[in-house]
């Protein structure tokens, strides 16, 4: 597994707080490096940035390579439990476990000093790990995020695949939208970023305003962003990353 | 022809000055784009940036896409004189004549407001499109510039292919060492940046100290900064493109 670290000069002196970045479909962690243009507010902000890719690569399951929304370069943070997916189709457990202790092991991380954040695919990857794991991150944001997975076409053909059919298994445990309604742990506030120009927002991928609906319901504070005009690319993301990086520092040296 | 424009959200109201940016070996228009970060810093500053490609495209010349350092992408900026390259190799006049031409035509651009810039072998692009067009350009700046291209070996192999052998053909026309030795015109100052980490200007492809040397003895003022550590990538321009863009809307805005 690749995974992307930058390290500000602030690191030859001190240890430091993490922001993990999810990325979304069809990128490896190369996009978030090239094209968010974080490193100098990363730098400014005093933040170690890590951004792991998107999916297992090179395994050659018949099927993985066939579409751009299944397979590699979207492996939809979750736990596989389909064959032949669940071998390696565990980007939740990599996400919120090994990697964790992977870089606390091997760079100045302040340990337990983390949040995440992502984008689509990755925004989705991100709200399911804080919500699934209480107190892990100290803050949780995403850029158009895949907000309520279990209800839009992504979200469907993924865990259709990945999990099973929607009778037999629990998709509710993978989504955003249905995992807020039973968060029981400390104060965490979701921070969702959205473009009004969104494609994939007004073709109903995202569906941020059902997760917005399901926090208001469970008392669960939420802030959501409308960007007006904003599309779903690494442009917006590039406009608005040093809000969010500013906005997890905030979280972080608390 | 592909070229990049991006309008700030003054244009609106009110015409703008220009800069244009001029890439390296193997780019096209995109890399600019998606890597440097400038929309921020052209918003930020109420200017213009337009950024053409780095050779004619789709013309299946034998021998254009056998090396990355010659033929597509690798246009050099000049006029070539050497068949079957001088039908089509004509970067120089496209730059500094016809792709202004169309500019100002079709965009809300204050007419005679430009300067320009670039990296690498757009540097260079940029410093013989300044030096041989007194008045033209308010200000020029390269990135880790192909400074004295007649003595390094990307400059011998571009110049021999499409101007012929250095005996028969007058080099130094497209150099800028050599042209600034001959500078005429109204005040220009040279700004050079360069990464001292960078493995070009280590191996002497960009000699940028023969073309401070010869601005010294020219009495033609220039900028060298030696950024320590830095490298010939887009990380490198990115974390510097708001100081050129800055430092060029000081010369347009005076």
């Amino acid at each position: 597994m690749n995974f992307g670290v930058y390290l500000p000069p602030q690191c030859e002196d001190t240890k430091l707080p993490v922001i993990y970045w999810l990325s979304g479909l069809t990128c490896s962690e190369a996009n978030f490096i090239q094209k968010a243009g974080a490193q100098r507010y990363a730098s400014e902000n005093g933040v170690i940035i890590v951004n792991p890719d998107t999916s297992p690569r090179g395994l050659s399951i018949p099927g993985d390579s066939e579409s751009w929304d299944f397979g590699v370069a979207a492996g939809f943070y979750l736990n596989a439990t389909q064959k032949p997916w669940s071998d390696n189709y565990q980007m939740y457990s990599y996400i919120t476990s090994e990697l964790i202790q992977l870089v606390n092991k091997n760079f100045p991380v302040l340990e337990g000093k983390q949040s995440i954040m992502g984008h689509s695919m990755g925004g989705h990857g991100a709200l399911i790990s804080a919500l699934k794991n209480p107190g892990l991150y100290k803050s949780v944001s995403g850029f158009a995020p895949i907000s309520n997975p279990s209800k839009c076409p992504w979200g469907e053909k993924a865990f259709n695949g990945y999990l099973g059919s929607r009778e037999k298994a629990n998709w509710f445990e993978w989504d955003a939208t249905e995992l807020v309604k039973n968060y029981n742990g400390p104060p965490l506030e979701i921070f969702i970023d959205q473009g009004s120009g969104d494609k994939f927002y007004i073709e109903k991928q995202l569906l941020p305003e059902n997760l917005v609906e399901a926090c208001k319901n469970a008392h669960v504070p939420a802030i959501f962003k409308l960007r007006e005009g904003y599309d779903h690319s690494y442009f917006y993301i590039a406009t608005f990353i040093e809000e969010h990086i500013k906005y997890h520092v905030k979280h972080l040296t608390n």
